[in-house]
């Protein structure tokens, strides 16, 4: 069942940015750091193409934004991604002070923002954005389904 | 009170990257990857001076080993850190595949291994490296200590 209704363009840029990982042989996530709506930062899994087992879709957008704004913190700053950070882009998007993060499927191997270690509510975290989950929940997940589906 | 027994060079050199960055005005934490003994990639905290929130010393040592190898995956290697580290650089050893984790000082404020979330005690965790902690403790503390109570 498709969103019922439009998906905002961050998340539609996301999702086109995943689209375009996959064709190049990545998981297909994608991200990308908006400012006042407009979008300052842009990423999608690399870790392959860029040998960094650190590219990964957030993190990508999360150091464009900076380097775009010059400031190695986004105050203000909202992140959309396709699926549920991990730790490490957990870690990144508290460090970076992102207000909001809206992902799109939730992943129960490897989330750590509502499931696994749930970073946000860990009494030492620093910074804790606002979570929206589940925009663009069914097109992002076929995209990893059919993805892991061809390489099995 | 100083290390009992001489300092490992990997720890004694991460140490030495921990001075050159707090020089830079950063704060003072350095790092480096080695493979058999011998170091393939090196880093010191560098958010300010990059623009970068992901910038801390792990990763960019991380990141400057797995160029330096071509792969994505540092299988094998240890990596040697002056501070624990924190929840976004734990996920990146982890993704990075990272055989062995030697760090200096605890981080009760914002460590990942042996406190707040221990994320590689995680159920969800996929690679848990070996770790070694307190190597070099007095060193790393007081040069954290000195560098934060002159910024008061």
């Amino acid at each position: 069942m498709a969103t019922p209704f439009p998906l905002p363009d961050p998340m539609r840029r996301a999702l086109d940015l995943a689209r375009a990982a996959e064709q190049a042989g990545e998981v297909p996530i994608g991200a990308v750091v908006t400012l006042d709506g407009r979008i300052i930062g842009e990423g999608e899994n690399r870790n392959r193409r860029d040998n960094d087992p650190t590219a990964h879709a957030e993190m990508v957008a999360i150091r464009a934004a900076a380097a775009h704004l010059k400031d190695f913190r986004l105050t203000g700053c909202d992140l959309w991604v396709t699926l549920e950070p991990c730790p490490m882009c957990a870690g990144a998007l508290s460090h970076a002070r992102i207000a909001r993060l809206y992902y799109a499927a939730a992943d129960p191997k490897g989330g750590a923002i509502e499931q696994g270690p749930r970073l946000f509510t860990q009494p030492q975290c620093l910074h804790r954005p606002e979570v929206y989950g589940g925009i663009a929940e069914t097109e992002a997940s076929a995209l990893l389904r059919d993805f892991f589906l061809a390489r099995r």
